[in-house]
């Protein structure tokens, strides 16, 4: 711990009453993992009798924007709504302390960093519900599937690019270590990276193969 | 002009060296102006005499495209590559001037804020180069048009999103007065929300109007 009373990068950062984090690493990704794996098996599941004829394909689909759906309105809901003050909080909830453990990867959660504000504010009001959305716009074959999927994708990738440029340009120095830049900045934000731009290229392929009339 | 030597909001910001403006406002808008109108007058002449049977709609909307884009283009790249020390420029070029100008209306472009720059690459990243790429998307009447024009529409409005909530979020008061506010925050700002949306609303009912095969 630095010499300001936080594990953070930049030490200079300010943090006034902060109370050191109690839940260990696996603590906080367990329970995770292990709610976002209940949520995806239980799309697999639910898709593959209610469904009738979707593809294995559709069904994937629809368990990545449930998990990803939810994942956008609970944490983005959590710190902007519950966590304001997660740093200092006498009694922190299991959200502060996964905040405090994400902070590591990047301070300016902790820091409440106007780009993080507004782009969590973006993540609850527009990406969340899209992609719950495109949950139910591919369970019932709507003709806005593919187009809706590509706006949520494309919301996506901007908002990492700025999440990313953001960071590149204010000084690269958020995180304590090496292995939480990789771990967390890189490693935990890369499949918002990845996902969106193999369903968003999907996406674009399917809409563009029937030429639409003017 | 302030105690610290130059117009803008906050008084605070620290601008050492800076020069102040030559070019009135009328000398600034009025080539911005012409230069839009002759692009705009270009595209409309030429698109109906090239295109054979091109819409009026269609000839409208290449003609946006072609001034959004070169806007993008042209100012991003100036503010990123000609002008990074615009305010304190000895001989400031007429871009020089105009970024001083429509500092007043959002002295974050004066502070060179973190969030101006990030926007600002993906502007000249992406923006600019899709725009452009839609006016021979439309003309040539590809599959992709209506795909290439959402997605081009959304970027500009989540990138209006992210520049008028972190304005709202790191304080509101980086107009120099309610005009500047009015007419360049806002005003100059609105096109980049009205048309976006209209021209995704639109190419979104042209793709869902087919329901595509999964």
């Amino acid at each position: 711990m630095g010499g300001h009373g936080h594990p953070y990068s930049p030490a200079e950062l300010e943090l006034p009453g902060f109370v050191p984090q109690r839940l260990s690493q696996g603590e906080i990704l367990a329970p995770f993992l292990a709610a976002s794996l209940l949520v995806v098996l239980a799309v697999w599941l639910i898709s593959g009798r209610c469904g009738g004829r979707l593809s294995r394909t559709d069904r994937s689909l629809m368990c990545w924007w449930a998990f990803t759906g939810l994942t956008h309105i609970v944490l983005a809901g959590s710190f902007l709504f519950f966590t304001p003050d997660f740093f200092s909080k006498e009694n922190p909830s299991y959200f502060d302390e996964l905040f405090k453990e994400y902070s590591k990867g990047d301070s300016r959660y902790a820091a409440r960093d106007t780009v993080i504000l507004a782009l969590e504010v973006i993540t609850i009001g527009f990406k969340g519900p899209a992609s719950l959305l495109a949950v139910y716009a591919i369970a019932t074959r709507k003709s806005y599937s593919y187009i809706l999927q590509f706006a949520a994708c494309l919301c996506q990738l901007y908002g990492c690019l700025v999440y990313f440029t953001t960071a590149s340009l204010a000084g690269f120095n958020f995180w304590a270590s090496p292995f939480y830049f990789w771990a967390y900045f890189v490693g935990a934000n890369s499949p918002w990276v990845v996902i969106p731009t193999l369903v968003a290229t999907r996406s674009w392929k399917k809409i563009s193969a029937r030429s639409i009339p003017s």
